[in-house]
């Protein structure tokens, strides 16, 4: 214990010091940082069978929202209880954030393979559109995992197309649970949300602001 | 496939039974969830060493604004990366978020461990008096696990706190890696966001939208 430690930070002195020791501090994050070769748009994978993985999303659209970076939403499984965050997206954030639902419905049981098909590929056509946009900064494919996964999409042509055509900077957020292995192997970034408790199987129904 | 399934959806025989469809699936939804014992208040813990902990939590935080539920942030461990979302939030929905960012820096080595404990400290007093407050639906205690972890907090104090004066409908989160055990124990619902892949390691550094 220093006795700089033990000084209550209320003198100019105080916050003198304290400020030379912060800088002192950045300086040595900056350095560990310049170290690393610099802006690369990124894939990343939000999978697992766990919570969290589109609000995670959503967390870094958020971000983006706040550094002024054009960013895009495209949402390939939407459930009747996704419309709150798009209305607020929209109407607050239209500017930044481009805001897409192409599913027609949560494929509990896939009731029209077509249609759902027909929805996924509408979806990707959109992402693709998006991804090229040199402006965007970051795109969220909210749920093409589960696409993928069916086979609406084929894993091979997306990551032929998130290697050849998205443009440097450009991060891409893919989730969804049952992430391709392929997906897995090409990204940057992957987190694996795990379940480790969830309420449902207490009895508990899903609520606002946690499940929708 | 039934011939529904392969007839275009553009006249109005065709999205009548769409709608129908989409009500029988409506009603099927609805039925398991009358099921479920209603709303509460939840305890969540988002940990793990994986990314997405803190950004799933400010998409929930996206949620309670898009549903007008008025919910607060306390950050535990600040870092000088993380006042973007804090910006926007204030700026935008001050009426609905409140936002306390309580920490002094993030703690890459413990410089001045008293300094730590009262912030860590003057933290969980602010969350107390949001968590009280029967208005306030959401609370989230970013990075608190943290604090837990190095004992700057008392993690059986903290559950008492939860259990005993939480007012019935209110979620905390609780975010972090490391959650102690005790804690998993009294929560939920349980996220463990486990990192597959990480950028860092491949000398990629921090960016915007996707760090902070």
């Amino acid at each position: 214990m220093t006795p700089e430690n033990d000084s209550p930070e209320t003198g100019p002195d105080e916050l003198a010091r304290h400020a030379v020791k912060m800088a002192k501090k950045k300086a040595a994050r900056d350095k560990i940082m310049a170290g690393k070769s610099g802006e690369k748009g990124l894939i990343i994978v939000h999978t697992g069978s766990g919570k969290g993985k589109s609000s995670a999303g959503f967390g870094m659209i958020l971000r983006c929202i706040a550094h002024q970076m054009p960013c895009a939403v495209v949402q390939f499984i939407k459930g009747a209880w996704d419309t709150g965050e798009r209305r607020l997206l929209t109407t607050h954030f239209g500017d930044l954030c481009q805001f897409h639902a192409m599913g027609e419905g949560f494929t509990w049981e896939t009731q029209d393979r077509e249609r759902d098909i027909a929805a996924a590929v509408a979806g990707w056509e959109k992402a693709k559109e998006l991804i090229r946009d040199p402006e965007i900064r970051l795109v969220l494919l909210d749920e093409i995992n589960i696409a993928l996964r069916y086979g609406y999409l084929d894993v091979e042509e997306v990551l032929a197309f998130l290697r050849d055509e998205r443009p440097e900077r450009t991060h891409v957020v893919l989730t969804g649970r049952n992430a391709a292995e392929a997906l897995i192997e090409a990204a940057d970034l992957v987190t694996e949300m795990g379940q480790v408790k969830h309420p449902f199987r207490a009895g508990i129904k899903g609520q606002p602001g946690v499940e929708f």
